[in-house]
């Protein structure tokens, strides 16, 4: 059977098990606490990291490549489009959500918030917070000038690059640090992704000391 | 004519200059002073970072897809192997030197000692120095780590993933920052990458009030 080392409102995580999900590729989740850096662990992953996925007796690390590969060894539905330009554009895109949002979003709200209290790293630093709810706004707007023009994220066919942006976007959403009003196109992408069998166990999720708001799990949010 | 924006010391710029010139595709170098965040740079990448890599009329970001596009588009020689197992090594690789080295390392040193001069952000951190000069050494060991198993980082041929190290080392080997003494092996895995045509436009780098040392340029270090 393989075996998922996730948390479950890990960004990087979420996208894998997204990927697995639509694949109808069957895994067991194992929660991994990384940051008490158990030596079994870092045995799995000399990097440290989550996830990690055990796979036909591998230990596979790093999510992008996780997917890349998931992707090569079981291409049906297809997460990338087949043109190298069409390709590109996806992981451009994977990169940006797991760069450049994580960097100026998730981290400023999601790991302020949720992860310095369970990791017990102290209190949210109240600037970094600012900082991040001031970035998803412009990352809003970015996803929403794109989805005027294509019908998902990367072009006309859902691929990994939904997967990415809705993996931070639903973490985010489990602490309610996402404005669905701020525009129509981007909300009724969320909710076309919501409803995909992959999602549910996304939404079933729970972290103790943070129950989930109502919406999170609500198809009609 | 291909146009690349970018800085000479940015790791990121590194690796694709690099795949460039390994499959000899010609590319014009432009210096982006990315941190004045001019207009025109903003409009071809919203992200505001370089690479940027212009061609055929299109405008291309984020260094890891680019190199995929690269070798989609133009397979000989290889940058990546054959089997999808192999695949995956090389882009593990990849992000472990982009995110986990960059972080650790290339922001400690080379960011604090020469962007913060470059863009006026003041003076290097010497808690940050002295974090990153510790976590080099781990690096190093883990490179040596492989390459008592391997001939290259990623397996039996040079792939994306030698590259992607040398394009962080060869950055800070230009502040002497790497330790070459540390292990052979790695010292003579750098020197055959050194010595390939496609290293020598970073071995003529000049980053002006930060002239290189001796042995920089020189294939016999
Ligand atoms: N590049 C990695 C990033 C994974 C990552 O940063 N995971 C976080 C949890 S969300 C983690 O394990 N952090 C621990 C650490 O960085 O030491 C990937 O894509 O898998
Ligand atoms: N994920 C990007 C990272 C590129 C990057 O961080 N470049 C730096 C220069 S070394 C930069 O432009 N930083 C400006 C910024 O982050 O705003 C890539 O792989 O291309």
């Amino acid at each position: 059977m393989n075996r998922l080392f996730h948390v479950p409102l890990s960004p990087f995580c979420r996208k894998v098990r997204l990927s697995l999900a639509e694949k109808k590729i069957e895994v067991e989740l194992v929660e991994e606490k990384y940051w008490e850096q158990d030596p079994e662990f870092m045995r799995r992953n000399p990097a440290g990291k989550v996830p990690v996925l055990k796979m036909k007796g591998r230990m596979l690390a790093e999510s992008a490549p996780i997917c890349e590969l998931i992707e090569e060894l079981h291409p049906d539905p297809p997460l990338f489009p087949r043109k190298p330009e069409d390709r590109y554009e996806v992981r451009r895109l994977v990169s940006w959500f797991d760069d450049k949002f994580h960097n100026e979003v998730t981290s400023k709200l999601l790991y302020e918030r949720v992860n310095k209290k369970i990791t017990k790293q102290g209190y949210p630093d109240s600037k970094n917070v600012k900082e991040g709810a001031k970035a998803i706004k412009y990352h809003l707007d970015y996803m929403s000038w794109l989805l005027d023009q294509r019908r998902w994220l990367a072009g006309n066919v859902m691929t990994l690059a939904d997967f990415a942006a809705a993996a931070h976007l639903s973490s985010l959403d489990y602490i309610s640090d996402v404005d669905w009003d701020r525009s129509e196109n981007v909300r009724d992408w969320y909710a076309k992704i919501k409803s995909r069998p992959a999602f549910r166990s996304l939404l079933a999720d729970q972290v103790s000391g943070f129950p989930p708001p109502a919406h999170y799990a609500d198809l009609d949010f």
